[in-house]
């Protein structure tokens, strides 16, 4: 796409399955923001469309990087020079996290993608570390895919393992991070065969040799007596019980979890880990670990964290320092910066 | 996607230009949560897998419906009967917005990405609705792709248009809501060119004519000295300035926006208006509208909007009324809900 | 009692069963302030212990009168003219609650017991007053006998009933009130027998018949669970179920009331009522009414009422107005007292 | 009272003087909750009644210990073993206070007057210690008859002097707790006999030779006037003062007790002690030291000192761990208990 | 004084009594800030010292306007034309209260005196027309003048009458509104005196016939015991009674209004009136009124009411519209204001 | 002025200019309020007018102390013995701060005015203390003449300068204090020349060599974008930038200052230091030193300091303590009192 022209021609398929763009739309410019055509055809026009210059990404809050990767790949084939901090890097509050310099006309176009890839999966990173800071050396898996667009459940669920995240239950975000998929059953399929106990009993039998046995326990009846219904059933083939308790039933308190902890052990069975999910923050995953819990089902804190506003700004052009009011020109001190 | 096996042997190509999914990888279920693939597993196993059930969607909290078309997409070819609240019609808190009646093996794997897809496009057009109730017979213009992964950057400016926008800025947003994507420029050209009048002449003499010729004038000067500059150079041909005031320096407030009014009204020029954005909000649009704005840019307020939280729950099994701890079993009294 | 030579000598008895006063005790001044021992005492020095006072009580706090009987008990024999509100009347702030004219010598010496015993009693009334007052036509049941010392719980319990209470458990308290106790089970006797529905079935065997059924269905297993065990069990015999949800558990909700009473309508058990208890308070009354609850049991919040401070000042010595610093001398004018 | 049957034909006496309890009707079960007696006919008819349980007694809030001797007193002649902290001791949030082992009929009848009486004698005690801990060596008096009801009166006053009170004016109180009962004098004794120092002298001269003399000295004038006059009448026989002033004044506020100080100084009487009084709290107790006060008269903050909640629970029947939802099973490890 | 040069010349007489202004210093500009004078220089260097100029002064918050008759004085020979609301009519925020028309160099150096008498004139005459709307038809006595430097209390007691004031304490300030000035005592010469009633008596002896007597309760005894012997000394040519208690006996409260209105009316005293004084706020006179006060003396509410800041705007110079950033050009349309 | 016949006597000349009181006026008393003219009166009738006493002032807040000098003025020929704390010094919440002993006839006459000049110069004082303390080493200038009556301008620049600051734009008020006032240019002699960097040039030229040159930069144009302009044409004779942003804009921020400072870095102006001005308080001192402001010009705060209440109490007459209720009576023992 390389002209307003181009735009008014542009007609959507009446057979498009999904509203969300392919990485070939994306690639060609079709999810920019229409001023940067426009921007184009201006410098065209006065014949500066080949001016080198430099731009830098500066964060509006504190957090972690995530999106490098596909920024690079963005950006790959148009010839300008990348330094940004590491995927996975703490960034402060207004640092420079990315540098580029090059042609304008090459790279402008990508600001409206480049922006919004680094302030989402910052955002989910960002979440994700709080998660993992307030769990320790506990367990955290991302179970958020089901609050955002699945063409990007898979990018968040990656981005929250960058973040911290152990694991995640969405197929392809898991993959993308090199990791398997994790997760329990839906409460369907015990509504479906009507007793936790049964769909438990079959559950462990078509699970492979090896791979962890964890019931869901809260669905017909009270949590702690399906726990044990279920750990006397199962007996040692039952690795954990998971508590998803309703918003409308208190959801998951550090009562609940002390309880069952202590009903599971005088019933002997101590190894029977217990998995926590619905509501988790970093705040309540402190008091819920003080009570026992042995890992955490995080969804709506990692999926729903607000983007990190990035803002990009030419500080050089042709060589000499510019910049708008309200910020200093020339290029930012910044040697955390690495070249790509 | 059928099985456990073929996800452990999913493997992601090494080429792959972005993380997001394609529509053919969320149509194939490798976006999905991996718990549905097991409940798959589980019911086959018993011979459960093709009873019929009956699933309810309601939301967390009251707001705009949007999403449905790619939820019937997704559908299309299940078998499954579907009926919905209208796209963009509003919901109360709790309310089923939509209910499935089918095979469960034939819908399930989509629990995930339905969920995902009207949560998030819902959030989207409430935020939307609510700067429109905010501006009245004002145009809201919608900024926000800066702000999320390019991948689903349409989805959020088409759901934004659903909501009540007026227009909005990315190209593919704006034509799947059956609109011409508007803007004006971004700070870069001016940077570059050095100085905004001569950027405002190409960009009145490149534009075609009739169309609107709207200047950002906050780059290099005070707003109202360049204001007037670039009225006193374009004349007629200037349809109105926007006011993008940085943080740095208080943001756009009431008491500028009035005295630009009053500036241009002395110097002649009543006839341009003024667009405002930088961190609007409803409550913002309030008072600058009273102060004399005549148009809206709104970025972070719609696309940081948090999905709004929905769940799907199965309410019959089989025929018979059931579901889970907290909830009330049976189909849900909802005369709203439309066949599709 | 009558001088601080027979308070010297008060010895207590070895095997004295409890620290509460009995009726004769308070009768004879052991339970007053030493000082207006001292004051009788002067007073009889100086031949002016036969003087004619009259004094007035007022309430810091408005509220509903309560404990004029024993008052008017304590003071029989005195030669004392008694004025008050009536048993269960609404006073105001500073509103003067009953007057006393005649010797000092004959009622001072009551000062201490006769304040306390309004003070308490119309704290407690007062309460119950406020909980009658969100319940509207449904049904108030005192259950706070467990936090207040023995001797006193009937007093609190009848009090209660004064103030607007439907019914009461304590034994006594209800007796004085003219009513019969009413009370469902304790956790205890499900806990020995192992099963609700159990206890259940004896229950309602051994209760006479018409008397009502209800059943406390939170011991073992989920309350929706329970509750349609029990039902089904009991079938028409079954007047209501108990909710008393513990804290650990969050309680009893309005959700909880919800769910119970759309799984009872659905199973055809509309006839059973439910009576919630546990932490009730006046503004959860008015939720959970509205959640479809029939009844409310009261503890703490009646219980633990404070009491309504009372003072008691002399307002005119031998016929002429007199009074502390800080208050108005004279007979204030009070038409609503009646001479008793 | 052993039966439903029992209770049904209980009428109240009409010549009845009060409606508190006494010692025998409480240790007759008169006061407990009917449910209790219903609990042990089902228990009877079940064969059960003889089962032997434990039970544990805990608070929902921490504080200081008071009225073990009264339930010891209850549950002697009932066979079980029982086990406490002390009278005095602190206890935490959740800490087990006391356990019960033996035949559940035998002392079941009891929950609800063991729990009153520890719930209402600790808060007191409480709320005693607080004001202790805030006067640290000056002395701490009990004031508090008024605010309750005089069956109670010395109970309360009592648990005020094993949580730290040094004194208290309740006669029985005071007595109860191995004290003589202390205090000044009333108001009306000095309205009546119309000048403050008139009323000093005679009770200097009626009070035993080295019992301390504290006169009231808020009623007619300004305490700082009324305070010289009364210590150049009495000289060296006055002990202290007392100032009460009443709030339509202003309260006893720190200036007032600094300058009552420097003028008692100036007028060398610096022998004389000054006694505070009226709506002291621990906080204030603190101010007021500070600005030269000698002791402290409380009323309310430890007579409306809400009880703690105590709660009952069985953790083992027949020598199996048991309890309802939301609590733990099974005896707990509290190794501070000690047995009775 | 017309130059840098003169400043730089000026000395400080050695024996100079105070270092407030004399009217002739600041008519001949020496209280002017020195920037006003580099401006004339700066002027008169390019020969624009004498161009025809308007400038508008407004006011950050809305108040009553008062001070207008000084800045008249001191323009008076500068050969402007004046335009201005009323002494003491009210404004609103950012409301124009004045207008000046005329050579720059003629009134630029009156500037800083001219805002500074119309902010701290109009900052007091608001406080006292808050105070007198408080008081509707009782009387409001200002009684700040023991707060402000001796130079400008006859200012500000004149400023609070033009707001609404019945009456001053400063000789002056009452002299320049047109009143007589009022008062009664000083603490000072009761303790001289040592009592009250002698006080009373030869100032009521003293004092013209007609004069109001009003006298000083609080010095030495409670102001009701004072108050009672004052009235009876004094019987009708008492016309009322001053309450002043000290913020260290609580201050003057509605009880102690009540109370002593009460005590007079019980003695035959109803003609005696009650003038409060001490710490009186709008809000205070509101509840005092109320309980009885007749009338209110103000002191520090008036006295240390911020100066209300105003600012002045060249809005033209030589006929044309100008002003300065954040402000609109040109002459503000105000049909309030009157030409002087 | 010697009595209320006088007063009644005196007449307001028609052709007075201004409203404040000359120093003579303050001298002779007509300042003082009317009811110290009464007590001298009967005083005078009583023979007790020649009596011995001692008076103490004391400070309501703490602060520091101004105005001394000008109380040591108006008491000279009265034959009192001064002691004081010195001009400039702290003092703490009630401490005293002054004690004049002598015949209360000779000085009684000025405590109206005394204890005002006390209460405002040290409320003044106290305020710029705080300013400096925030600014530590950097220069805090007054600019607050525009908010007080011009009677009391000097009083107030000077007690800044007492109370810290460095330099007072006040003519008069900077030579009272020893130093010349400094100050740049109003906003008006921009307006009217049209240009800034005009203006600038012209103020370099008239100011004599070596006095610094600090030039207004936002009255016409952005502030930095004025900034480098005026930096370019005055070169090395510029020796800083005041910022005065109006509210409109947002006032003076951190980031404006940050980037000013990095923009004349930039340019090679390193030496121009910015100075801020514009509603500037402790707070916003230390945010904008940090952000690299170099002096601080401040108004309202100082000159809108509320005045600190100051008490004068008779302690001792004739050689007798004594005092008000509610004072401690007799001398206070002040060791830092200095006699004058």
């Amino acid at each position: 796409m390389r002209s307003l022209k181009e735009i008014e021609e542009l007609a959507i398929a009446p057979d498009r399955l999904l509203f969300s763009a392919s990485a070939q739309e994306i690639k060609e410019g079709w999810t920019t923001d229409i001023y940067f055509v426009k921007a184009r055809e201006i410098l065209k026009e006065t014949g500066l469309d080949k001016v080198p210059v430099t731009a830098e990404v500066f964060a509006r809050h504190s957090g972690i990087l995530a999106g490098v990767p596909e920024v690079k790949n963005l950006l790959q084939d148009t010839g300008v020079e990348l330094w940004s901090l590491q995927e996975g890097e703490p960034f402060r509050e207004k640092e420079v996290v990315m540098r580029i310099s090059g042609i304008y006309d090459n790279f402008g176009i990508f600001e409206t993608a480049l922006l919004g890839i680094l302030a989402s999966s910052s955002g989910w990173a960002t979440a994700a570390r709080q998660c993992k800071d307030a769990a320790g050396t506990k367990k955290v898996v991302c179970f958020g895919a089901r609050h955002v667009h699945p063409a990007i459940a898979p990018v968040m669920e990656r981005a929250a393992i960058i973040g911290g995240a152990d694991g995640a239950s969405c197929i392809l975000g898991a993959k993308l991070a090199g990791r398997e998929p994790t997760g329990t059953m839906p409460h369907a399929v015990i509504l479906i065969l009507g007793d936790t106990v049964k769909v438990a009993d079959i559950y462990q039998r078509i699970m492979p040799e090896g791979a962890p046995v964890i019931i869901l326990v809260d669905t017909f009846k009270d949590e702690a007596e399906e726990t044990l219904r279920v750990a006397e059933a199962l007996k040692e083939r039952l690795s954990g019980v998971r508590l998803d308790t309703p918003s409308e039933r208190g959801g998951v308190t550090p009562s609940l979890v002390r309880e069952i902890r202590a009903r599971l052990d005088l019933g002997g069975f101590s190894y029977v880990q217990i998995l926590v999910s619905g509501g988790i923050t970093p705040e309540r995953i402190v008091v819920l670990d003080r009570a026992g819990a042995d890992s955490f089902g995080v969804g709506s804190y990692i999926s729903s964290a607000p983007p990190i506003d990035m803002t990009m700004d030419l500080k050089e052009v042709d060589g000499k320092p510019v910049t708008k009011r309200g910020r200093i020109p020339g290029i930012t001190h910044s040697p955390r910066l690495k070249r790509f």
